[in-house]
């Protein structure tokens, strides 16, 4: 961490940020330029992560070295890529995981159907809400624990994992029983308490990025499950907000190839809530695909315009199997640009 | 709402989209253009809310006309500005709410003298976190319980209403033993299984914003506590996330003041994780009450350079009481600006 | 056009408004919903831009119907893509452009040996700037004339068809003299006197998004051009400001496809600043390409570390031959999956 | 400035970059720490400037230490405020500016009208477009020459001085005989060529802040003006561009608190394009003024729903006589708030 201190700065004043530094047990070293001084402070990270020296008399800002997080950075296995195991599935590395299934679990018929046509059309894991965020109260929110069984049927039909999301630390116990991955969804990134619990629970997490979120806040929030021992996290970019609303939200491909450079963590796409947008579906799955992504979860409907949730964004199996052969197409020839950069 | 159509939609599409909206029981009214078509729907409020045309065959995009919130609307108490009551102080309409103390609460002795010295120095509320969601899970994450005892306490001394933030479902009957007021975080905003079960005990929620969330969404989100029967919501902005990191959030004083003409309930701001910066505080409370706020929650400490949280914001008890009387005068001012426009 | 008026709005407001509208010669057609009235106006999209009517008394607000630009859109051409001829190469529909070289032009030693080198490598035309805009006065600002000659000098020696900035109207001759596109950088995208001088001269023009710019207004930057009479424009994507900083701007390829849907025009990628980062070139660049650009414009340096501007985003020649080679591989593949949707 | 290393950075890595910045003439300063080596980079800001090392081999990144602006910067007034004169108007310290009229001239009627009316409301200088920017060139462009004239004919009936916009570098001549202040234009911020004329007429500069520009860019934005010799800007704050449409822009307060800790230019606010709704200018005003805002500037019309552009955020006569008697009341209360602090 470097403290730099503002042009006006007293003696005191670097004194007293030096002897705080240094009362954490790190070391402090002053470097006086002719218009500021520096003072860095080399020690334990975590010490260190919990100086506030923001704001004391004196210093103008505080600039972070190291990242913040630990266990999941790149480093800790020295360039070396996570594989999880997920029911006989693997994720990462060479292994591309490609989720697909309804936004909501609507009905029997609507989620076997879709499981079996996934199943067919080249998916690996099942993907199907049976808890729904909404921003409006006043929308569907899902079937519950029945979606839950509906799931478990669908997976014993078809034979893939299921991916759904848990929203309410209380549902944990019935959706441990279905899922072989707990989805943490966009606007729950940094609900700690349901991280807490998802991660203790040892599934594997499917964590997604926060609409506001930053790249380090969102390693930051996969920290949370690594810290408490659970390695098995999926991270998942889904589009950020910004400015640009042509599309639902703005999908960041730099900060997918940032994250790989970063973490060991696998890092996946989710075309469907980065564009909100069908005709995009194709063009942005090949992109995440190219540069880099080690999988794609897609919302695929029997009947999108029917959908009760995210109609717009929603593809059809004949659109959803296409776009499956044309991933598989891009994903060996740029899968080769990318194993030996690791 | 209305459906543009696009340009090129067959009549098959036109009159695909005029039967599923007919189909939930509202009306539709084709308007053929030259160039395009649009289908105005006129009916229920909460089926148009369900109908996802967007994305259907021939659909251009689907365009809202009503806002999605209905209880919280400024419409449906006819412009009337909402008063809460709160443990014998009242909030909102010409009501202000100095809400002051301490980021986090650290001990016995620091919250007691903050408590006493925020009431000396005019605060009309205790603020104090016993929980506190950190972006890092090497931070300090708050006392607990033992808090929660440190607030009973310091209220009993000074008769100052209690707001402390929620965070966990599982801590709710705790937390509402001390509060008088529930805080739902910025992160936490769109946590609806939080946001309900807060709401449905009945005690006042004070809903910050969340940093990437629209005045919508945010409206959305009081409108889940309001639609389960409780019409005690305090909305408070903070600060949204934009490309600026020379402050750490920016304050959207514009949303402060739509969000007085569009909802009847109280708008307070936080300068404190709006600016993220002490020397900000002032101008910046000055700018939230002649802007029509109708209260402020500041960061205040016995020694902010020591403060374990969110030191760099917080201000020391002289700095807050300038600060109050500055706000009071401002407020005389500015209030009578706004008294006659409602 | 849609005006929608307010819940309150008076029969008098709705008159009023209907007697603008069909004051331009429009037709108007009020809505009349249990909540609001909305006012739908048909005419001359040209009129219909020049009403304001926002904010006129009773109104709510105004939602546009057709895209304000026409002779960029798609439908003008029924969907073909435009192909640009440009000193024998040619741009757009199954055209790819490769264009690279330095960011400035530095010296004739550094000029000359990156055009010989990209050619080498598989550009199709050469970038470099004879005049730089900078975000500081005391960075450098290029070698303006003499940058020019030089750059004349290793298009004579490589045939690569020159692509160089514009800045200044009054540096139209000379710049016209040596370039065979003349780029608007993204802080001048809407210098709309640039644009126009730039557009009459009927050179084609490399157009670039600004950072803080929409879709929409990217679109309408192009239409000054085109409504000038010059239809040779290159869209040029490099990135936006959102409130993630880890990269130097946020990669838009929604944008991207997007604007594959709405434009005839090729759009092209900027991975270098877009990205601001070396190792994110290739990624980022096999996205764009997967994604359906027409093409990439890359910062290449003889010693990129050495480079006067923009080292950190400049990749070397073995590094751009490498990009280049990969970009062909995916572009051979991807390719196919966007002919067939035109 | 000091430049982070990665992890992995080897010891020939350090040297050449100690060696890089020790042939500037700036002496190099490493710290090496348990994980990561730090070199600070001590010596002449232009130099350092000038150091592209983002991207070197082994460098993590590059944290500038000092502002890169130094002319505009508060330090070197040692924190006393700048104070123009502009035809025997004051603005900056304690001198409050009210600049008002029409976004557009658009008849000799319209503009005499509002220049007599604006100045019997209070305002210290006259707005007014001859050029206007516009998003589509099918818009309405403004009167050119002729508007200039009209300006003339309104400061010679009135003593008001006159701001207009510079849009054209060609155009300096005409608009330098009439105008008292060259506004240039958000969109214009960082076109330096523009801006370079401009300021080296010597003729005080008014400096809209770009949607998409940091604090940073725009505080050097303004230092093109003053390396040139002029030292009369004003900065003027119009509001950012964010992810939040609800108003037309997200206008920062916060920048303009920091803009006066940061700089010695007076800072003003323009809250019609900040918000873009008419209802929102007197709370948004208020706000500017009770932030320690130096001026305003507020787009008045005879009938603003008659307005050629910009009608929605248009306020008439009688409205703005009473936002200037708040603002003035406002004023009165805030300023002395601010002057201590200086």
């Amino acid at each position: 961490m470097m403290v730099v201190m503002k042009p006006d700065a007293t003696e005191d004043e670097i004194r007293a940020v030096v002897a705080r530094i240094e009362s954490t047990g790190a070391r402090a070293r002053p470097a006086r330029g002719e218009e500021v001084t520096v003072i860095g402070a080399i020690g334990d990270r975590e010490h260190i992560a919990r100086l506030e020296l923001d704001g004391s008399p004196g210093v103008d800002r505080v600039v972070p070295i190291l990242k913040p997080y630990k266990l999941a950075s790149a480093q800790i296995r020295h360039g070396e890529r996570s594989v999880l195991e997920i029911s006989g599935r693997k994720v990462g590395g060479d292994h591309f995981a490609l989720i697909a299934g309804p936004c909501t679990v609507e009905s029997r018929d609507q989620l076997l159907t879709a499981a079996h046509s996934v199943n067919a059309g080249g998916a690996t894991m099942l993907r199907g809400g049976a808890y729904k965020p909404r921003t409006s109260p006043y929308a569907f929110h899902g079937l519950g624990i029945e979606g839950l069984w509906l799931l478990a049927e669908a997976k014993a039909q078809t034979g893939l994992p299921v991916v759904t999301e848990l929203m309410d630390v209380r549902d944990l116990d019935p959706v441990l029983e279905v899922a072989d991955v707990l989805q943490i969804g966009a606007r729950n990134m940094q609900n700690f308490a349901l991280l807490r619990a998802a991660g203790r629970s040892g599934k594997p997490i499917l964590l997604k990025r926060g609409g506001g979120a930053t790249l380090e806040e969102w390693l930051l929030a996969a920290e949370y499950v690594l810290a408490d021992g659970n390695e098995n996290v999926i991270l998942c970019e889904r589009g950020i907000r910004t400015f640009e609303r042509a599309s639902r939200h703005t999908l960041d491909l730099n900060g997918v190839a940032l994250a790989r450079e970063r973490t060991h963590l696998p890092v996946i796409v989710d075309p469907s809530h980065a564009t909100g947008k069908r005709s995009l579906i194709l063009p942005v799955s090949l992109a995440a695909v190219a540069a880099g992504a080690a999988g794609l979860i897609i919302e695929v409907h029997p009947d999108p315009d029917q959908a009760l949730s995210d109609a717009a964004q929603t593809v059809d199996f004949a659109h959803f199997t296409a776009i499956a052969a044309a991933v598989r197409t891009v994903a060996a020839v740029a899968g080769g640009y990318y194993s030996q950069a690791l």
